[in-house]
């Protein structure tokens, strides 16, 4: 029962890893506080919904470091970074880390404006889990590439080197999308050649990866339990093995559900609702394969 | 040709009310002012015009005052709560007042951040006609309830209390959201026990719940005639009967959509396809029943 | 293989002409710049990538008069026009022509709120190469008319001298969307009497037309090339007939794409979902016209 995933990822156990993850995520839907583009806020909070977990949308300096608090973890998506998202982010990390959550950083569109490219060199100081981006963000944010917006226009192989060096500053995992995706962070890098490329023609794909890259981080990641328990190393200390299984986890699960939507959608508007569907139904079925391998620990 | 609606429902009485509103809204379509979140606005507006009525969006202190004058109604929905909306909100809904409309109250996730818990029970004092929530909301309003995003954790019955204290202090109407839909206000409590599980599974439905209900009080409230009449009372004071039948109205006709789609569509994608298609729908055979039964006054 | 087009549009050249733009959209796709209602920003953006282009949405002034840059063409739109957007827009209008772009002003819901009316005159003055708005708003724009919200009220041909004044004031093209939609700029007026009633219940249809004006602008405008060619004539300055033949196209691909989806979708939610997917095949379509009758230059 194998997903005929690429052979870089065929081994049992990676396979059995990003079921375990997704199932997780299943089970106990984390609320994930995303600050997100307002142009892809509707596909990100409604990826999430059908992937199974929940979203909680606020990005104002006033709300969003209250809001973090009771959240699982935090997704920051530069997308159209509003006046009032420039203002909430610095103050919603910190209120995040303080919370002892992981944060996930989608740097986007970073190279085109010099406020953006700042802003996210910043933020890598409060050491994200999980940086995902293309390859021209990932080389932004180590000051080299170019980028058009969100379009990359740099191979993901290119971005190896940079992303491994984000990887060493923040101590937690790198994702890089593109034709074949990549993950570094603990272990051998990991790639995933799956995906169709309809999901390019859909508007914030890449920002529901995010998404669900956080939401992957929060079912995988163990609760505080009492007080009596000794006190965990705080959770804003990026734990890279978890990190790049998660990043992993999502990465097989948004691009899965795109080669679903490919098969029964040939156009945008369709691909679009059925990569939604999709999402939901690998769940399901990495429940399944979850369930029979009897991986729940 | 009954909906075959919960025993509550089933009295002739409250079916033909239910058929009028939602035929009225689709034969005047009412022009609803949403100020809304932005993750939810796409469903809220293509939901209102789907339900046969048109939305305006628009929420800056410039603006917001000027543009609700020229609508019928005005729904104020917390959301994602930008600072162009914090600032909007107290002063359109002095305006939309000031013309003599009734409007709606959505306190979207109030009881997690503490600034929408202190504004949602200022603008209590601007007499909202109706105020829509879940149990966690409703409860927050009134001190009570906790509150994670916008969902409820809290059963409708639990908030039966707070419900009818709001109702008291506005004089208006509240819905409460939830498996089994509450409405208290004028007369006895009414109860909808209809719907789709896979409602809560897109974004924006309960934002679209209160578009909803705001048409609907714009459809059955009389509009103002010519200058030689009476001066009506100011719509700004509720009217509670009004309020109640509208909202009920409503919650009968999103959750009888939420229904159809639900046997049309197992996956969330397509499922919020298929709600704004019953919406639609729904709307029509309203239209139906109305005509055949002759209640159109 | 005629689209059957309306018999002022029935001549070959205008088809031709038609195919050939959407074509070269499809073939080179252009970075469109979309400053965009929060409301209709997600059916602008994916309908710019089911047409084949690439959307880029920013607002602030921080971001947006650098991002412009970057990109090949500027849509304002003010749509519900925020804080950042008010601020932005001048700057950004500026830097767009600073960079030799055209740019695009869709003035939506101008007439409903002063603000937007007199911001919407003042960017006249930097010489839109096409305005697209419904007659409400064209006629809102030189003095007369009404408008409430975005559902126009006037009949096309009423705002047809307003159109030819506000062509003379900018050296470039008006769109004027109805039933019948009128384009005028160089040359006879054009009318495109194709589209759907259902387009009307689909939020944001027009603003998605005025991002395909400027994605067909972008594309059938020459790039500059090497250095020792003589500088070109400051694209600032509108080219009345590229930009009459860019809205022409523009509104006959969006037109045609409506009427498909119209005969495969009955009701607004399935309707939206058609639209998306029928962009793309009207696209399609239009370039294996072209490859037939060897357009191409």
């Amino acid at each position: 029962m194998s997903w005929g995933l690429h052979p870089d990822l065929a081994e049992d156990g990676d396979l059995a890893e990003v079921a375990d993850v997704i199932a997780r995520t299943r089970r106990r839907p984390p609320l994930v506080h995303c600050i997100s583009a307002a142009v892809s806020m509707d596909l990100v909070a409604n990826g999430l919904l059908a992937a199974g977990a929940r979203p909680v949308m606020t990005e104002t300096l006033q709300e969003a470091p209250a809001v973090t608090e009771i959240a699982d973890i935090l997704l920051v998506n530069f997308g159209t970074l509003s006046t009032d998202a420039m203002d909430g982010i610095p103050a919603t990390v910190e209120a995040s880390r303080r919370a002892g959550h992981f944060w996930v950083l989608d740097p986007t569109a970073i190279g085109a404006a010099p406020i953006r490219t700042r802003m996210a060199r910043d933020l890598l100081a409060g050491r994200p889990a999980v940086v995902r981006g293309n390859a021209s963000e990932i080389l932004a944010l180590t000051g080299g590439g170019g980028g058009r917006g969100a379009d990359s226009e740099d191979p993901v192989e290119d971005a190896r080197g940079a992303a491994e060096t984000v990887a060493g500053q923040t101590g937690g995992a790198v994702a890089v999308s593109g034709r074949v995706d990549l993950v570094v962070g603990a272990g051998e890098p990991r790639r995933v050649a799956r995906g169709d490329p309809m999901m390019a023609r859909v508007t914030g794909t890449g920002c529901l990866l995010g998404g669900l890259v956080a939401a992957c981080l929060a079912a995988s990641t163990p609760t505080p339990v009492s007080d009596s328990t000794p006190t965990p190393a705080p959770a804003s200390v990026p734990d890279p093995t978890r990190a790049a299984t998660a990043a992993l986890a999502a990465t097989v699960w948004m691009n899965l559900a795109g080669e679903l939507a490919g098969w029964r959608a040939a156009r945008p508007g369709s691909f679009r609702m059925a990569l939604l569907d999709a999402l939901d139904e690998v769940g399901e079925a990495a429940e399944r394969l979850d369930a029979d391998r009897g991986l729940e620990i």
